[in-house]
């Protein structure tokens, strides 16, 4: 744990950091993971550390599409495990979705612990990459399973990779992501971009679940339809220039 | 080392985020020093990943003060070490000026081989903290060398968190800092600040010294007067906000 006192001024930011370590020390998280943390704190502190209306806006759009989907899968990696994996495993369960563990770094150790981290959390089941199914990425990130995102409609990655991202979109898949960079691949290509913290997110998009599962379809089709993830991106960018 | 391919776009950044996942292997980069890294990559990548005039500007004003100072201290972390280890033991050499250990979150283990890590990179001696003689900071910080930065005029200490930057210049030491974020504590404290990526500020900083040192004491000493830090960082936000 951090040896920063209460009354250093960034306190609060320097205890959230130690989830991410401790993910560390579990095997789940990553090192370039804790970097891609780093980066996301930056981001957030020029948002005031703050959920927007911008953001509020794609978790209700992510919440309807979610509810539509057939056959909705949640992909997680090792930091998003860390933070959040009570809060993914209540969101699998009220949507219903699938878990598949999908990290950047491919180590079947490390996706062997994240998967236990989330059973031991109480998740039922959560599925593994298995197959090189996902085409049009150089490196070994292809491998998703056959029965989780292979066969999916609407994919939840949130703390994606641009890459991935796209050869996900070009097979056919809706991609909702959580991304703190409104300029990045990953940012731009998904279907539906939530530019917020994700320890933020879920509890918010959880929420948002129980409103919009009383909808009928045609009404959640039409939140769907009245996004626009462009203007929701311009939205997030002029408030991280503020 | 990272598994990404070269045909990956963000190849580069991955491959010199290598190096400070290589200093936790060392065991000499701390798992908070990865995330810090990461903010610093954001903001990096705000700025275009370039050194602008402000920088170029608070280099030559640095070199300027290193040059003047009675006793200059270089104060190196676990990220400075495992970024720029050569950069930093030159810049020792040439100012000259005397090199101790300083580190964030305390262990005396880390202390010493970050110690280990710059003698073995060619630097002759290494101070390590020793008496707990910085004021007016609340946690385990407080301690330095007797016979460096407790003796020290001038600090240069890169990557600096804003606490102990503060008390520093409260004990009346002349700061320079490296520090990608204009906003920051430690930016607003030092007597001079560098915003922009240590890994393309050291090599700048060198040439800068080996321009100045021809110089007489009095046009040194103008340089000196006619920075104005506050400036800069308005310069350097302005530049982030673009």
């Amino acid at each position: 744990m951090s040896d920063a006192p209460k009354s250093h001024p960034r306190y609060l930011s320097l205890a959230t950091r130690d989830k991410i370590v401790n993910g560390i020390k579990k095997g789940i998280t990553s090192e370039h993971g804790l970097i891609a943390h780093g980066r996301g704190e930056a981001l957030d502190y020029l948002l005031g550390e703050k959920t927007h209306d911008f953001a509020k806006n794609a978790i209700e759009a992510s919440a309807a599409m979610l509810l539509s989907a057939k056959k909705p899968v949640i992909s997680v990696n090792g930091n998003a495990a860390a933070l959040v994996p009570k809060e993914i495993i209540k969101l699998s369960k009220i949507i219903p979705a699938k878990i598949e563990v999908n990290i950047f770094h491919t180590s079947k150790k490390r996706e062997v612990k994240i998967q236990r981290h989330l059973l031991r959390n109480g998740a039922k089941e959560v599925l593994l990459p298995k197959k090189p199914l996902i085409e049009g990425i150089a490196h070994n990130r292809r491998f998703c399973n056959p029965e989780g995102i292979n066969k999916a409609d609407v994919v939840f990655v949130p703390l994606e990779d641009g890459d991935r991202c796209e050869a996900l979109r070009k097979m056919g898949r809706k991609v909702i992501t959580v991304d703190l960079n409104p300029m990045s691949r990953t940012a731009k290509k998904a279907n539906i971009t939530i530019v917020d913290n994700i320890t933020r997110v879920m509890p918010l998009l959880i929420d948002s679940i129980y409103k919009l599962r009383k909808l009928r379809k045609d009404q959640l089709e039409k939140i769907i339809k009245n996004y626009n993830n462009k203007k929701i991106l311009e939205q997030a960018l002029k408030s991280v220039k503020k």
